[in-house]
C-alpha cells in the first residue's frame, strides 16, 4: 500500500518506520529531519529492538508526493489549519485519511475538507520522542485503536487495523472511535494540563495524594462529559481508577507532550485537547469547573 | 502607649512608623533591616506623603524589649511556630496582642499560648513592600478592620481602633472579626494562589474573561464556606462582584504577597490562607474543589 506520513514528529516517524519495514511504500513529509533522513535514513531506537531504514523517501512538500492510498496524519493539532496545504495534494478519489492526532475535532475538520467517507480516526497509546535529527526513540507502549468516521466503513477500518498489525503494531478496530478518543482524553486532560502547568512528570504528580485526588476529580468531569454524548457504550466511572493504576505502572519520569511543548516554548494543543471537550460537555449541560480552570490558567498570555 | 511591632516586614514597618509618628512609644523587633534602621532611622515612601523617623528603637530579640501594652503581630504566618519566642517576652498581665496577619488560625493559636482575653485580630488592606534596608514603600490603601476575639472586649477593640485612627490609619472596630477575615479571604484565596501559580499580576489575570470567571468561581466557594460558619451577618453573593470591581480599580501591576514569596523562593502562606479555610469549609460540608486544586498545585514539591 502507498502511504504518506504527514506530520513527522515522533509518532509519524515511528509508525511510518514500522509500516515501511512491514513492506509498505511509505513517503514522509518532513521538515526538521529532512536533511538527516534523506542523507542517512531513519534510526529507530526502540524498547522492542533498534533498527535502521537506510533508504527513506523524504519530501518537503506534499505536492512532490502526489496521490496515495492512505494518508496518516500525525500533525500537532495547532497545525490543523494547514490540512489543505499538507494533506490536499495527497488525496485522490479512493484515498483514505487516518488521523492519529490527539483530542477532538480532527476527523470532523478533515471530513469538511475531503468528505466524510474517507475519514478514519485512531487513538495511539505511544511513548516516544525525537532525539537528534534522523532518530526516533520509542520508550513504551504503541497500541492503536482505530475506527471509521462512518459506520458503513467498518470493514475498511478492519483492513487498516490489519495493515498496522502486520507491521508489528498492536491494533484493533472499534465501532465507536469517539469513545476511544474520549477514553484517551480521560488521561490526556488531567496529565497534560497539570504536568504542563507545574512542569512536573506524571510520577511527581502521583507522589502527592492531594494531587491524585484532583486528577481523579478531573477524570470524573471528562467521563461525565463523554457519557453525555450518547455513545452506545458509556465509560464506567471505574475507568478513572484504571487510568491511575496504568499511570502508576509507567516510567514516573514520563512527561506528556503538552509539558514538553510548554517547556520548549511551542504552542499547546489546548484547542483539541481541552477546548473542544469543554464545549462538548457544555453543549450537553455538563459543567467541568476544574478543566475550565486549568484551561484558563494555561491559556493566560 | 508602649507598642512592640513583631514581624517588621512592609506591614510592620509601615504601621509602626505611623504609630510612632502619632506619638506612641514603638519598639521594632527587626531582622533584615536592623543595621540600617538603628543607624539611619526609617524612611517611609508613601502615596500619602513621604516622611522619615530619624530615631527608631530597633531590637534583635524580644527579651531586650520587655513587657509592652500592645504587641502588633505582622509575621508571615509560616513563622507562627515562633510565637512563644517572638511574642512571649513582651506579654505581661495587661498586654493586648493584635495580629494583623493574613488568613485563619492566628488568633486561635495566640489565644492557646497567651489566653483569649488579650487577643485581637485585624484585617489590613494595605499595598506596601520593602525596598532597600531601612525603607518601606506604601503603594496604596492601608485601611484596618479589627475586633476582639472575645465579645466582652468590644470596648477595648474600639480603643485600639481609635489608636490607629489617631495615627492616621483608616480603622474601625467590628463585632465579628472573623467575618472580616473571611471577607479578605474572598480576595486573598483566588488572587494569591492564581498570581503565584502563573506569576502574573492581578491586572494580567483580569485581562482574561475566562480567568475572571474562574476567580468568581473561587470567590463563590470561599463565600459559601464563610457563610457555613454561622456568622450573624453572612457575606452576600454580590461581594464577589464588589471584589472584582475593587481589583479592576487597583494598579494592574499589583502582585499579591504569595506571588512575591514564590518568585523569591520563600515559603508560601498556604496553611493560613488556604488549608485552614478548606478545612473550615469541609467541617461544615462545603466542598471547595477549585480551591483544593490550586492548593494541590502550589503545594507540589
Amino acid at each position: 500500500m502507498r502511504i504518506a506520513m504527514v506530520g513527522s514528529g515522533a509518532l509519524g516517524l515511528y509508525y511510518g518506520a514500522l509500516l515501511q519495514r512491514g513492506g509498505n511504500d511509505v513517503d514522509f513529509l518532513l521538515r526538521r529531519d529532512y536533511d538527516a533522513i534523506v542523507r542517512d535514513g531513519l534510526h529507530v531506537h526502540s524498547i522492542s529492538g533498534d533498527f535502521h531504514l537506510p533508504k527513506v523517501a523524504g519530501f518537503r512538500h506534499a505536492g512532490e508526493i502526489g496521490i496515495v492510498d492512505l494518508v496518516v496524519v500525525g500533525l500537532k493539532t495547532w497545525s490543523n489549519d494547514r490540512y489543505e496545504e499538507l494533506v490536499g495534494p495527497l488525496v485522490g478519489p479512493d484515498t483514505m485519511i487516518l488521523t492519529l492526532q490527539n483530542g477532538l475535532g480532527n476527523e470532523e475538520r478533515l471530513a469538511e475538507l475531503f468528505g466524510d467517507r474517507r475519514i478514519y480516526g485512531g487513538v495511539a497509546y505511544l511513548c516516544a520522542n525525537r532525539g537528534e535529527s534522523g532518530r526516533v526513540h520509542h520508550l513504551g507502549a504503541g497500541r492503536i485503536v482505530l475506527g471509521a468516521l462512518l459506520a458503513e466503513n467498518a470493514g475498511q477500518a478492519a483492513v487498516l487495523a490489519e495493515l498496522f498489525t502486520l507491521a508489528g503494531v498492536s491494533c484493533r478496530a472499534v465501532d465507536e472511535i469517539m469513545v476511544a478518543r474520549w477514553e484517551k482524553l480521560v488521561w490526556n486532560i488531567p496529565f497534560n494540563t497539570l504536568c504542563a502547568l507545574r512542569q512536573r512528570s506524571v510520577g511527581e504528580l502521583l507522589a502527592s495524594p492531594k494531587m491524585t485526588g484532583i486528577i481523579r476529580g478531573i477524570m470524573g468531569e471528562v467521563i461525565a462529559a463523554a457519557n453525555a454524548q450518547g455513545f452506545r457504550e458509556p465509560i464506567p466511572a471505574s475507568y478513572a481508577d484504571e487510568m491511575i493504576t496504568f499511570t502508576l505502572a509507567m516510567d514516573p519520569s514520563y512527561r506528556p507532550s503538552m509539558q514538553l511543548d510548554r517547556m520548549e516554548g511551542r504552542p499547546l494543543e489546548l484547542e483539541a485537547l481541552v477546548v473542544k471537550p469543554l464545549q462538548a460537555g457544555e453543549e450537553q449541560g455538563v459543567s467541568m469547573p476544574l478543566t475550565a480552570a486549568l484551561y484558563a490558567l494555561l491559556d493566560l498570555p
